[in-house]
């Protein structure tokens, strides 16, 4: 499908690329770049990739297709930095969790001839590094790309085949619009997820033994998407500021009513807003996007016998 | 261990519960109580229970434990109505995951000579009724008993050792420090997960396809504590009120200083926030509290072939 293909980072996404490129055949040769000297040992050992490189202009010499797969923070200065050695005709894409930014950073250093073509796959884990990844990571989900206006459709439509030889499911959309159904979808939760963390470890009456003790009680559900990278989540919510907090403003807003009725007693409103939550969850299960195993399937599925369990 | 149990409610608690008893022979004879008709024909289809009545004094006629596990709400009414019916020298216990309230409600009725002994197994997944119970829920899990300062040592011991025997670990406190400690680990998140679903439900300008179709970038995950059951939370809600308030007072002032940081480009509070959390995860895990697995194990987890995938 593709000749070349380099791997500017080589993260949790960055290796599941390579997995799936590997085992399908999706390129003659994957060449990569990583800013520490540990992930590129790392990815040659691990046979990631074919060659890897200390600068980001060595990888994509010579590639057809380049994702940026470093944090999105890092994009602009990358994208400086390799533009002159691009090849003519190449495809530079990325799998950032934000695209306004993206375009606006990355944009202005690409070269004529060059198709840039932003994209997110909606996939991943809690984990990171070069050893997070996978094959199959991206099969069932769905991957959104963000083409400019002038975008040639069949270089976006030779992108958009790669991702689905991933498994993945393809959808367009404008940048703005992506970064408001993410912020909803994922920004926010990661927030939330990471504020409550914060909450539970600075509390005095209550101490961390007992958080982790308890914690199948709902609050270790919460943990896992608050073990995500750091620096990654950092620059996502530098670079989606403005339709962050205007989900967060609803969120909020939101979460005053639930407390106002809480204070004064009000078990309708309690009831009413509780009632509807089970049919968004029955259409992620029917839309294949989560398991419909009691307590996401954690333990042993068959037997039940020793089952971790969930939430009281 | 017991002559006799009495389920009252046998939704998800109360059938694992029988299950227990079941497998690991934990008494000679299960009576229950469920409200409904319905309830009542299954439990008896699926073999909960030797003999399933339409009131709550007839199911605890006899019985030397009682376990009171349906929504907390219902609690008053129903120690009112056994309490005439109570053996004497049985132990009257409950699962319900607040105490002061169960206590402020339920030891006025308790006759004397009959051991009044609260508790609460932090176990359960987002199902609810009888179906929902299977054996070994409580397995590994920890079960909180808060007896009164008048409680009687053997009593309490007897309780106790039931719980060991069906895999939990036992611990005992004061129903006011239950009460703070399942606000954060559990009320608190549960809260926050109904609210969440609720914002994304109402958006205008995402749909409600688009908020399933990319769910896997985090928000499911709240999804499935969310669509626990609506009856049983309102309940939590109504009569964990001041812990609760209190909780959700310092997550909405901890949100409002992460919001803050958002709108001023605060890279460095972001990062040192979301970093700090990944301890707390380590911790859940290596008390055994929850999977190490990527992504809660969820799919296939030995070949990670279309394996559902987390977050981005």
């Amino acid at each position: 499908m593709f000749e070349r293909i380099a791997l500017i980072g080589i993260g949790l996404i960055g290796s599941s690329i390579a997995h799936d490129v590997r085992r399908l055949r999706l390129a003659a040769e994957i060449t990569g770049y990583a800013r520490s000297e540990a992930t590129r040992s790392k990815a040659h050992e691990l046979g990631l990739v074919d060659r890897v490189y200390p600068t980001a202009a060595e990888a994509v010499s010579g590639a057809d297709l380049v994702m940026l797969c470093s944090p999105v923070g890092t994009y602009g200065d990358l994208a400086r930095e390799i533009a002159a050695a691009l090849r003519p005709g190449a495809i530079l894409s990325d799998v950032g969790s934000v695209k306004g930014a993206v375009v606006r950073d990355v944009a202005p250093h690409v070269p004529a001839g060059v198709h840039f073509i932003p994209g997110h796959p909606i996939a991943g884990t809690e984990q990171s590094g070069p050893e997070a990844g996978f094959p199959g990571l991206f099969a069932n989900r769905w991957c959104i790309l963000t083409p400019l206006a002038d975008a040639e459709p069949a270089a976006v439509e030779r992108l958009a085949a790669f991702w689905r030889a991933c498994g993945s499911n393809v959808d367009t959309m404008t940048p703005e619009h992506h970064d408001l159904v993410l912020a909803i979808t994922s920004h926010l939760p990661h927030l939330i997820a990471y504020n409550i963390v914060s909450t539970a470890a600075d509390l005095e009456e209550v101490t961390s033994s007992e958080v982790i003790k308890y914690s199948a009680g709902g609050f270790r559900d919460f943990t896992r998407i608050a073990a995500s990278d750091p620096t990654m989540w950092r620059d996502v919510f530098l670079n989606n500021k403005e339709a962050v907090l205007e989900m967060l403003g609803r969120f909020s807003e939101d979460l005053s009513a639930l407390q106002r009725a809480i204070r004064w007693g009000d078990g309708e409103t309690l009831f009413n807003i509780f009632n509807r939550s089970r049919q968004i969850r029955r259409g992620i299960i029917a839309a294949g996007q989560d398991t419909a195993a009691p307590d996401f399937g954690r333990g042993q599925p068959n037997t039940g016998l020793n089952k971790p369990a969930g939430d009281r």
